[in-house]
């Protein structure tokens, strides 16, 4: 197969975990008789630095044409306390999501055996969790109309979703839950929001095309609480935008794993694969960051193509290196801490 | 002091554990040489039954010319899978709090060492915590415009603030700081509302007038994730309505003690306090529920009349029952379990 792979490194330490995913990426492509060409890009920090805007024209057309699209991170602390500048990293992030169409960010949270110990959560709670979050990511109060009113003393922002936004995710929902244990969840807020009045009729709709899945609703607070508590009785989830970025990144910590999530964003045409993990600025440059869940997200985009052997062999090799202890200092507990590039090496050699 | 105070006992096990409340506060009034002239009125599933509507008018009066109002729990099965249904208990909630102008809802997470076991998190996470959260309870998305377009196939909620609520509301936060470790967290999601940008702008522009006061900033999906791994890192946390809905049941979760968690709900006028558990259906008449946290809410209003010994009477009596054994069987251990109703008398006898 020959794949054309946007590769948006972006900021902190984007360009070095993603240096290692490309490697790995290199070393299945030719052990399994693929050719991958890889189109940096710019995004984030790095490009506003560059051209004075987070996801330059250029860009998009890099990632328009590319059969996928690898991120590494972005963020950087000079635009932290300054929410109203007027361009920020995260901007790039929001119109790349709309511009690619990047409707499904799909958010796995799974345990490590050799790193449950990791976890905030006592073992119990945590053990054999597999759950995955699907966030809509191109709707409600991210992109509705937000301003200003009354000289600047009252601000809005209007949560706005179609019946189709909710069809096209819902559909996504049910059909991983097919591949999966035949559960899905939906989370809303239906006591309050028509938003979520008009996503709960909606799935409910659906229920009679897949009469397999067994189709549950719960508000969302009564989520945050519950993945707090029996994580492992969640299966596929589905939620709006919001909701999504909250629990999403609520789930990623309870598992101990958080440094090695992957997650992908899918479109209609192009999909984008990226770790869910931040640019961690404190740590750019210093060979440090874990490169592991930037090479899972690579796995990710793999068995998106169908590859799924050569997914396989991507987790095989990280699960190889944790449990032989080739791991960066932030899994080392005390032990022999590699480097990012060393880990990527190790990798790339035993994929 | 005379007090007169609306007690609106609800649904489910709400009437029971305000039965305890009543009888542990009557003999803390006796006890401290008070009066209270208690007034129950009808709310939720309870007064659609009895009336129609889950808020009556004659219950506003009530509770309108009280000095304070004490609240069980409302919610019953039949209307949980109708989210749409025209009459819902969870609109009397609403158009309460709304009416009786409560804007800021109380609710703090603290441990108690001999419930520390129950707790999802690990013990190291968990001891020590002890933070509020301060939600503004009566604007943003819940009260925003709502509604349908497109026949019925677009759906929108809109998310509203004035500055003068985010003062409103920060003002108590401050003031709360300042009795506390003076550490100020405003949770918002500015990197994409207009509406937590005034709550930012806001809150920063009153930072002066509290020079003490440390205040962080922090976006409401890393707030989701800090609260399960470091619980103790926080003190005093401000933010809107639907972040706070979501964040204060994840922190009711994390502490073990979630069933004995009171709050408040603060206006202008008149206050409200009440357990955060809600109405357990399934144990209603059982007289297996547990009534401390509406004890507890009774302690804190208590003390909002500046009546801090009586209030601190009320904690004792609880701290000494979970010391005896003398709890329900939520907090058993396979142990004796007593009565909702006998755990009452004992806190009134210990009072
Ligand atoms: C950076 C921010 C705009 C973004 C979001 O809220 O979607 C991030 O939190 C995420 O979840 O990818
Ligand atoms: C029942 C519901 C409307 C309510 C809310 O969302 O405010 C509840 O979850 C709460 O937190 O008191």
């Amino acid at each position: 197969m020959k794949l054309n792979i946007a590769l948006l490194a972006g900021d902190g330490i984007g360009p070095e975990v993603i240096d290692q995913a490309v490697k790995v990426s290199d070393a299945v492509a030719q052990k399994f008789g693929h050719e991958i060409t890889w189109k940096p890009a710019l995004t984030g920090a790095a490009a506003i630095d560059a051209v004075g805007e987070p996801y330059p024209d250029a860009t998009h057309e890099i990632c328009k044409n590319a059969d996928a699209v690898l991120f590494g991170a972005i963020g950087h602390p000079k635009y932290d306390n300054d929410p109203s500048a007027p361009v920020r990293p995260e901007q790039g992030l929001l119109k790349m999501r709309k511009a690619l169409g990047l409707f499904a960010n799909v958010r796995p949270t799974f345990t490590f055996p050799s790193l449950l110990d990791k976890s905030p959560l006592k073992r119990e709670r945590i053990e054999g969790t597999d759950l995955v979050f699907l966030r809509e990511l191109t709707g409600g109060i991210y992109f509705g109309e937000k301003g200003r009113k009354d000289n600047g003393d009252t601000a809005y922002d209007n949560c706005v979703y179609t019946r189709e936004e909710v069809q096209r995710l819902a559909k996504k929902g049910f059909e991983l839950a097919m591949t999966r244990s035949k559960k899905l969840c939906c989370v809303d807020k239906a006591n309050v929001l028509e938003t979520s009045r008009l996503w709960r009729e909606t799935v409910q709709a659906m229920e009679k095309d897949y009469p397999e899945v067994e189709v549950s609703y719960e508000f969302v607070d009564a989520v945050a609480m519950r993945l707090v508590q029996w994580p492992n009785s969640y299966d596929v989830l589905i939620t709006e935008n919001l909701f999504g970025d909250i629990l999403t990144d609520e789930a990623s910590v309870i598992s101990g794993s958080m440094g090695l999530m992957p997650s992908a964003s899918m479109g209609a045409e192009v999909s984008l694969f990226e770790p869910i993990h931040g640019s961690y600025p404190q740590a750019t440059g210093l060979n440090i960051a874990n490169p592991m869940a930037t090479v899972l997200s690579a796995a990710m985009m793999f068995e998106n193509f169908g590859l799924m052997e050569e997914g396989k062999a991507m987790r095989d090799a990280v699960n190889k290196a944790l449990e032989a202890g080739v791991v960066t200092e932030d899994l080392a507990n005390g032990g022999k801490a590699y480097g990012t590039k060393e880990v990527g090496d190790w990798l790339a050699a035993n994929v």
